[in-house]
């Protein structure tokens, strides 16, 4: 696979886990099935929003492209019909954003390369990218932003280290696939080790 | 009347409504007048200066012409004098939000075309540049959404189906003045139906 | 001292004072010490960021000079030390946003017409920086915004009296360094005026 074709997949999979974690906030705070559309979408494309408008690179693609609107709708669908069989909504919208935040951190930092921007603004948009979308679904819902609540201290510091990481491997010229898809489980495993913790 | 004059005319009757309804909001809340202009220029203004952000025509349209401040302005000042006279404020915040979701999720469909943007991107942005004032609106005076409210699952389907009928007729060349008045007189119809069927 | 000069040193100024208020926030809500970070650079970054993409200068100064991020830090490392010697942390808060809002709108005009932006646009873009970063804090620490809170009616009118004068100034051909300071220190001082009269 060449280095592009990882970044889409990990794209990809971030919109469908970001709005997995989306669709099952909407549904913890008892939104119905347009609401939890919604925070779906909010979820999965805010923090690429965010993030291509500050580049400058507008319209955001995911404005232009039928698969960054068909994936969060199809992780809506299955979230409703499948949620029951979680016992734990508000840990397991954790779940599914520790795994959108490994991945957006990786490919919004890489994204900003694409853009010639300059390491430290690559590792600030790619730490945007994967906050961004969850704050916004956070705010929507009225919850306190996972990003800034008391005791998950461990949410932006392994988003910052993947961002780093990554923008460190490409000023090194390391071969990017494996370094991509290494930084996104790290800060994936990292984080879920720290919500297990407690 | 051209094509050009009538969304003109849409979107400055949207401004109107959705100042009307955030200076509501701000009452409701117990804002003071000042509070009261903000929350009207933010709700009227907020949804075209998200949709103008994100096709990348800025400076926004809002922030070079009078008229689109004097407009809210005078909202607010006609709302502050005449409120005393509604009975149920968040009901009646409600009615002018709906009136502006008709008129924006037009003009707003109608804009991006005119940026050349495609059919589904316009329909995007039309339901963005529609929903957005008023989620602005809500966020900033801490209510919940009505865009994910529980019981409101009327308020994006009615606004998704006036954007997606005013981007079809102007693919299929329809004369656009008619189809535009009509696609917002019946989204505020079937959001207000919803609404008193309740 | 040129008259570019004084405006970098009004904006890091103000980067300062509204990361310090952002951090007095994060305290008092009592988050721990990377939500301290976050609400410090969001409140200290946010108006500016605002008031770039609405330009259309992407990306934003803050994503590419280090300082925009070193003060901030500096300031949120300063506050977490010296705290425990604010008496009354809600107001401490207020009393940074109201440096804040004084320096920022003073930069904020002066940007906008770097950009070839008129005085109405310029005034505007003024306000928005000013009150952008506090608004974005007290939305992400979930308080109302001080910008439309019922008591504080004098936070947007000294913000667009000094953007006013600001703009005034520029469009007659006044000497800026010595008007950006006297309109910085005169909307801080109405503010706490306002502030303490109560």
């Amino acid at each position: 696979m060449s280095a592009g074709a990882v970044v889409t997949v990990l794209e990809l999979v971030g919109l469908y886990v970001f709005a997995t974690s989306g669709a099952l906030m909407a549904i913890h705070k008892g939104f119905d099935v347009v609401g939890i559309v919604i925070l779906a979408l909010l979820t999965a494309l805010g923090g690429g929003i965010l993030r291509d408008v500050i580049i400058g690179d507008t319209p955001p693609p995911a404005f232009a492209h039928l698969t960054y609107l068909g994936i969060p709708l199809a992780a809506a669908a299955v979230t409703f019909f499948i949620h029951p069989l979680a016992q734990r909504l508000s840990f397991t919208v954790l779940v599914f954003d520790a795994a959108g935040l490994g991945l957006f951190c990786v490919t919004g930092t890489l994204k900003a390369f694409e853009h010639d921007l300059g390491p430290i603004q690559a590792v600030l948009l790619g730490i945007t990218t994967a906050v961004g979308g969850g704050v916004l679904r956070d705010i929507t819902a009225r919850e306190t932003p996972a990003l800034v609540k008391a005791d998950t201290h461990l949410y932006a510091i392994p988003a910052a280290a993947g961002a780093v990481a990554v923008a460190a491997a490409h000023e090194a010229g390391l071969p990017m696939p494996p370094v991509a898809v290494a930084a996104a489980v790290f800060v994936f495993a990292f984080r879920l080790a720290a919500m297990l913790r407690k």
